[in-house]
């Protein structure tokens, strides 16, 4: 019996955070995969800001997602044919399913999942992609030292959760920028952060102040906007800015804001560096490792914030981390009702 | 006799371009040098964009001058009085003097200028801090490799002319960004820029696509504002953008300008890093040394803007950079006519 897959494709380019109107639901049947290829059913899709920059026009890190494609998305599926010696059906893998129920694809970027490690969201979490994007973004980019001030945006979020617990691992004092008394709570009590600013409370400048009297020697940032603006002007001699992510800027309908006070890279004689998770590919094994090796021991602790539904419900879990809704890891499990 | 001396203090804290009532002349007896001391009377300013950020109040890599102190000024000087036991009457010195007909100073950050090499304004250029900018900016700060693109805004300046000629040297392709024909001219015929891109021609970033089509791979930036911006969306993969400076946002009486699209640096994994020439103190002799065999060997040309005056000229002279009325270094030589 052929599966109907559900796809959520983009309608528009969305003006701001996405609108319904925005998406575009199929319910087709899912093609028969050719020779080489498999068919997937998607159990977890990783939800992630860096998606609302896939919808945009123009030159990026990757191209963006046509007007009428499937949304790309991150996700962890099971093979239920395969038309590929290397994949048996029953598998479970991680791969860019796009957001569907039914994905069908050759065999690039596929990866197993080993959920006697860890629960299949943590692979998407703390062992995917986020957990290798603080890993390398924090170490390579960032190269702190011991008892240096490592200071994170998005500290609660998926990335910035793990970037502080890793600084903290490597001897450094760690703090973190996040929104909200529960969330900055939770980076402190339960992840190990030394200090958390909440910048709801505002007074984001005086709060810096205090909790990196000494300035700021790694700046990771996720967030920019104004946030950036106030680390810049809290830089250590030498600091390294890391340049993950500017999630208060994706959804601007004006021009984006850049740094205004970016002249403090010369005051601080500070650099500023963006990078890309794809370009570290070729040593994720190392980074999957370590952070494994920290999960096993306690070091590190993952959390995923699991959203149970279907395909029609991407759109409103996607604007959740606009509106600061998720801590950890945001997860869409395809688990939920199904539209009939 | 005791010299008259003229000063030119700081007497308001300009908005935008600085106006004749920010300055303040004053004429009084130069005092006698005491122990440990020299009088020497100041024959060449060196006049310099960054003078007007020291203008302004606020964190700097340099405190502010304030109001109602002589303004800060490098310069070349003739031994008058010496209280020193190193120097001698007569000697021609290179220290920061200060706006001032006759500076009264201790021994600290004085050199000798040989003018045996080349005559006193070069050491202010090409051979003094200028050239020294130069030449740690872009070998150490921007790493240019051997057929890379050097892109250098400013390039009619006295520190973007140096950088693109020792692109050249090491090398690289050097395009160098300047206002009007005729310094673009200059920059090609005279220095051997391989491009140059006239900006008051406007289309910036169409003239950067035209002459850096695979790329800009080092961007020494002395400008900020659309210039940078234009830079970063032309970055190549890898890219280093070294800032130096940013005539463009010195005289703004709004915030600064940021450059919008500094995500550009994620796409490109590139870095933008910022120096200070005084950090480089040490290895002054290795760039001097370095500079000199280039200059000797014609690989190298200096040009310098010398105007003559007194000290009452400093303001209209400095509002020059502003109004890109330079090519080169720009030099106050005071053998002018002296006000009575």
């Amino acid at each position: 019996m052929t599966p109907v897959n559900v796809q959520c494709r983009l309608a528009a380019r969305p003006v701001g955070l996405p609108k319904p109107t925005d998406w575009e639901f199929v319910r087709e049947p899912a093609p028969e995969p050719g020779d080489g290829k498999l068919r997937v059913e998607v159990e977890y899709l990783s939800v992630d800001p860096a998606m609302r920059s896939w919808m945009n026009a123009g030159r990026s890190y990757v191209p963006p997602v046509e007007i009428g494609e499937v949304m790309r998305a991150a996700g962890i599926g099971r093979v239920i044919d395969s038309h590929h010696p290397d994949f048996q059906v029953g598998e479970q893998l991680y791969g860019v399913f796009g957001v569907q129920r039914y994905a069908v694809c050759d065999a690039r970027g596929l990866t197993r999942v080993d959920t006697s490690v860890a629960p299949a969201p943590v692979h998407l979490g703390v062992l995917g992609i986020s957990g290798l994007t603080a890993y390398f973004g924090l170490l390579d980019v960032g190269r702190p030292e011991p008892d240096q001030t490592v200071v994170v945006s998005g500290a609660a979020g998926s990335v910035g959760s793990v970037v502080g617990q890793i600084a903290r691992i490597k001897g450094c004092r760690a703090v973190g920028i996040a929104g909200g008394e529960e969330k900055c709570r939770w980076l402190v009590d339960e992840l190990g952060f030394d200090a958390a600013i909440d910048y709801k409370r505002g007074e984001l400048r005086a709060q810096l102040r205090d909790h990196a009297p000494d300035g700021i020697d790694v700046f990771f940032d996720n967030v920019g906007g104004e946030t950036l603006e106030a680390a810049l002007a809290r830089l250590a001699r030498g600091a390294r800015v890391v340049i993950c992510g500017a999630i208060s800027q994706y959804n601007a309908t004006e021009a984006p804001r850049g740094p205004a006070n970016y002249m403090q890279l010369l005051v601080a004689r500070a650099s500023m560096t963006g990078f890309v998770i794809f370009d570290y590919s070729a040593r994720y094994g190392e980074g999957v490792a370590a952070l494994a090796q920290w999960l096993g021991s306690g070091e590190l602790r993952s959390r995923e914030d699991v959203v149970h539904g279907g395909i029609e419900q991407f759109p409103e879990v996607l604007l959740r981390l606009f509106e600061g809704g998720n801590t950890g890891k945001l997860v869409l499990a395809l688990d939920g009702e199904q539209p009939a």
